[in-house]
């Protein structure tokens, strides 16, 4: 049914180093980023012909003009927050199957740590993000600004209507960390426990300090080709088996929504396994986008890795560690090797595929899946073959 | 070579009134142009499953919370300003022809007039467009403010280069002022001649008060479906046979800019025509992105009805009105209808295609020409058929 199936391929993942301050402008991170997923695929800036800038700030122009790219053929913005990495794949592949461009250029990344802090977003937040006025003007009033104040509020529900733990958010952390450990290019290096979980200062009732992903400076990107020319490029290609895109009913966190407890990507992931016609069970290794330790539960459940309500049991004994059953952010994931909006998910997810992942390779990885997760309720899900 | 052409087409078409003062809020315009496409497609909100909303503002969430969308598949914004809405057409034809979605809801809108005045954008545009930063280091200082300062010094150049005259810019907008008059829906209804636009007050030499398009509210929307699908639809489907984008080399409006008399439609019209398979001389009737005189002049040229430098002769003599060689903005354009970014310019399109343009109908039009202008240097072009 869905034309996109096997149509192209990631050809190219380019990454930063991740830092705390890396002394650069946010331009220069995600310019750095393209640079080596271009050459990484083996082409010059001039063969890209399409670009899919970062959801905030630095349009199309930026990379054009700074990588000298004479005639670009397309660009669009995918506003979708946390979403917009993995759903720019869909974007990227419809691009290619419809012959407009031949190489696309997704980028994005962020200066979270050492510059665009949260505290100084209100303008460009408001013009992208839809739900910014109706917090400002109901929410904000009462105290309730940033996300891990948001997120405490679905955690808390998670708890109260499937009984899901604390101990079992921390089993996310602790893992998310293993991972990172095992990465040179991660920001979190130090070993956690459980324990030290628990132990971690409160930030918003039920979230603690280690239920929380960093902010951190750093880019990343990926260029996508048809599966046709992939082939011939310099690494082996990971093909776009399928892809897809949800959004909420409602711009507004709390109010409106018709639960706290389900995702986006519970939209979102159907799509994208009807189009690769395999199943959750199917997938080797997931990337699922991690602004905090329970998103990754909630999406567990609403991918349908497991039943809703079950993904608090599904994350402990090691399941989703290396060597586990279903191994999660083989990279450290957002809350252990950096926030780069789920690009780095990405780049993690062809580096097993290609089976260059180093100490945390998942053994003959065939299928990733992952997931992307906008902080309204949009969702995204791509699933990748080797 | 391309495979998005005659894929999909324009099967709904939807308009506000346009007006100074709508009393109402940008997204209230925004919906009611979106309700009054879907309508026109003889559709119901449900069906529509893709959304492009407009380049600034109000995401697709907006649209789909208000209409009551409950599952979107697909969302993307085209960030190139006044070449967005035409550029919106490749997106939809692209998502329709890769069975990611089956009707795609175009929109754009302005309440330049009561509401976002160019003075209080500021956050807005730097969020939004790449150059605003550069402009407010290096321009802002000097007094270099305004978008009709901007193209002052294009249309000065393109004088000093081609010796185009005042009088060439007044015929643009004597002719377009001549079919604001029949329209009922534009807001210019008082008759101009070539001397008014000659005592017409100087706003930013040689640019005089007559040169300058409309603040206006309103808003404007179209639905593109499958060709397939369009044919059963409520009206005559208006095909999109070729459409193309272009972007500039430089963010910047001069400095660096290799040329200021030639735009991004010079690299989108080729793309479009190429893909349609026809030349500039099969074209009935052109809408031409008029925020200033001067730009009909330059993309006359840059599109091909004419040479290089013969612009400015070209638009003289009846040549650009009705009953003349080339109709252009048959609607009175930006310069007298309202400015609402391009969208009236598709939807005046598909009027003169369904032949449903009342008494600026081209006879028996089967051919139409849109093109959208970003102030950087962006462009875009679309080839509409009956």
């Amino acid at each position: 049914m869905n034309g996109l199936r096997d149509k192209a391929a990631i050809a190219g993942i380019g990454e930063t180093a991740y830092s705390r301050n890396s002394g650069v402008t946010y331009q220069a991170l995600l310019l750095q980023a393209a640079v080596r997923a271009i050459e990484d695929a083996g082409l010059t800036a001039k063969e890209i012909d399409a670009i899919i800038p970062p959801c905030f700030g630095a349009p199309a122009d930026t990379f054009a003009v700074n990588l000298g790219i004479p005639d670009l053929r397309y660009a669009a913005t995918l506003r979708i927050g946390g979403a917009a990495a993995v759903a720019s794949l869909q974007t990227a592949a419809m691009t290619i199957s419809s012959g407009v461009a031949k190489n696309v250029l997704c980028v994005t990344g962020w200066n979270g740590y050492s510059g665009a802090r949260i505290k100084g977003m209100g303008s460009i937040w408001d013009a992208t993000i839809t739900m910014m006025p109706i917090m400002r003007e109901f929410e904000h009033p009462f105290g309730f600004f940033i996300p891990v104040q948001w997120f405490a509020m679905m955690a808390r529900r998670h708890m109260y209507e499937y009984g899901t733990t604390s101990v079992q958010l921390g089993a996310v952390a602790v893992a998310m960390r293993k991972h990172a450990i095992l990465n040179d290019n991660a920001i979190m290096k130090k070993p956690i426990t459980i324990e030290d979980h628990a132990k971690s200062r409160m930030m918003a009732d039920p979230l603690r300090l280690l239920d929380c992903c960093l902010e951190s400076d750093g880019a990343a990107a990926v260029v996508v080709s048809s599966a046709e020319r992939a082939k011939d490029m310099r690494h082996r290609p990971a093909y776009i088996m399928g892809v897809g895109e949800g959004y909420p009913e409602s711009p507004d966190y709390l109010a409106a929504r018709p639960s706290l407890t389900e995702t986006g990507i519970k939209k979102a992931a159907p799509k994208a396994f009807a189009m690769a016609g395999i199943s959750p069970s199917d997938v080797d290794v997931a990337e699922i986008y991690d602004c905090f330790t329970w998103n990754v539960i909630c999406q567990i459940e609403d991918i349908g890795f497991c039943k809703k309500g079950e993904g608090g049991p599904f994350v402990e004994g090691g399941r989703i560690e290396l060597g586990g059953e279903l191994p999660v952010n083989t990279h450290g994931g957002l809350l252990s090797q950096a926030h780069v909006l789920g690009m780095n998910h990405i780049v993690e997810a062809v580096k097993q595929l290609r089976g260059t992942a180093g100490k945390a390779q998942v053994k003959d990885a065939e299928i990733a899946l992952v997931s992307g997760f906008g902080d309204i309720g949009d969702g995204s899900a791509a699933i990748l073959r080797r």
